[in-house]
């Protein structure tokens, strides 16, 4: 299944030039074959945007989310975004806030939405509750995908989780941000080697209020080596997710099989 | 804390040369200032020594362990090293044999002794019987050491187990193979970095029966970066262990603090 990273900050603040920037990627990557285009954290919105997260929040299947849909339609592929979801509460007030990415397939229907589980940093913390469900999976062209946002990648608990309920694919739309690049340089390789499975990790570029997200977004796959590997700057970049390869690779890696889950009680 | 790690494969099914192997090893990290000296999985004995693995193996207060007790107060510092550990039965027959590991203080104490819990491939499970205590550790110079053989690390499980119990130094006597280098390379810093910790991981080097080692010890910071990094051949190098570094790290990064353990019953 062939995936693209939209690794891009569209326009911090404004909804309605970031659905047209995704429509604009997703042609691109239409064009170029992608059954799947996924898009960063907080994508819709803008991550850094303050107290405006509240007001721009949605629920998961609000205005923007149909725009989404529009657009996954028009272009016949699935799309994978981060927004600010309001679940409850009415029109930009109340009910409660949380970092989420939803799937929509491409037939414009809404297959997962997940909500982070682990927020990072007093800015997130502030402005979001927590999820509580660890692990959202959806079927899409006979593959397992997962969803999951940034810093929940870095505890090896949470994609571990994954793997033992069969993810294939792990989509990570992240802020990854200066001094933290090793993590998506180093981690994400390692993660979906010892879990033997795909990771697709897009991340957002540039200064951004006080944040600097460095780019380098990869899609890694169950051998550890990175598909494909983005810069610095706003990319679009594609590589195959290979169910064959994947299935072989598995067959030749026991690390699921020889886990001792009587020894791991400590962790939970 | 200097600590030295031995890359080497001795001299497979000689315990005696790999005796004098590791005290002129001791000789020399001493001279350099090390206080601790690890050296990799089964050096005692060899690894790739079938059969012998039996008629070698020794209780962890044999005569193997009284020898290496008197190497270590010599030189004045401690030792971990790997060997196959007789437990019950008598002079080379019966009992039970684990992979183990053992640290031995500077003075010739017997620290800690662990047995592989995690076993690899056909080989190892035809020679060993797998230990059933994921965490083992000591106090060594004011730093909590755990103990860890190869295969346990590349489980994420086994390691945040240890960082959960606080060990501030992990060391891995390990006999990695070719084509596994992304474990000693990738994942040997990942680990240190998601859990905080120093990780020492020690390895033997060339052909021996089957198997093809890589060489490539490493120890590794909580900052993900390796402060060593031993090539393919036999060598012996060494690296500082910094608490205050490792008390700055952990103050800065969060990882073991933003950890969520209720939503990660499906490991165990």
């Amino acid at each position: 299944m062939r995936t693209a990273l939209l690794q891009s900050s569209g326009r911090p603040g404004s909804v309605g030039e970031n659905l047209k920037v995704l429509d604009a990627a997703a042609g691109r990557a239409a064009a170029a074959g992608a059954a799947l285009l996924a898009a960063p954290e907080m994508f819709l919105t803008g991550y850094a945007i303050g107290d405006d997260i509240g007001r721009l929040a949605e629920p998961a299947d609000g205005d923007s989310a149909d725009a989404i849909a529009d657009i996954a339609a028009r272009h016949g592929l699935a799309i994978a975004y981060g927004y600010p979801e309001r679940d409850g509460g009415s029109d930009g007030t109340g009910g409660t806030v949380f970092n989420s990415a939803q799937l929509i397939s491409a037939q414009g229907d809404r297959l997962a939405n997940y909500r982070k589980t682990h927020l990072f940093g007093r800015f997130e913390r502030d402005h979001f509750t927590p999820g509580g469900q660890p692990v959202v999976q959806a079927e899409l062209d006979g593959l397992t995908v997962g969803l999951m946002i940034c810093y929940d990648v870095e505890f090896p608990e949470n994609v571990r989780a994954h793997a033992l309920a069969g993810t294939d694919l792990l989509v990570v739309p992240t802020a990854q941000m200066h001094p933290f690049q090793f993590v998506a340089e180093a981690m994400i390789p390692v993660r979906a080697f010892e879990n033997q499975m795909y990771v697709a990790y897009v991340n957002r570029v540039g200064q951004e209020g006080e944040f600097d997200f460095v780019g380098l977004s990869a899609l890694a796959g169950p051998d550890g080596v990175a598909r494909t590997r983005a810069g610095r700057g706003e990319e679009l970049v594609l590589a195959d997710v290979d169910p064959a390869f994947l299935a072989a690779s598995r067959e030749a890696n026991p690390y699921l099989r020889d886990r001792r889950p009587g020894l791991y009680g400590s962790l939970a």
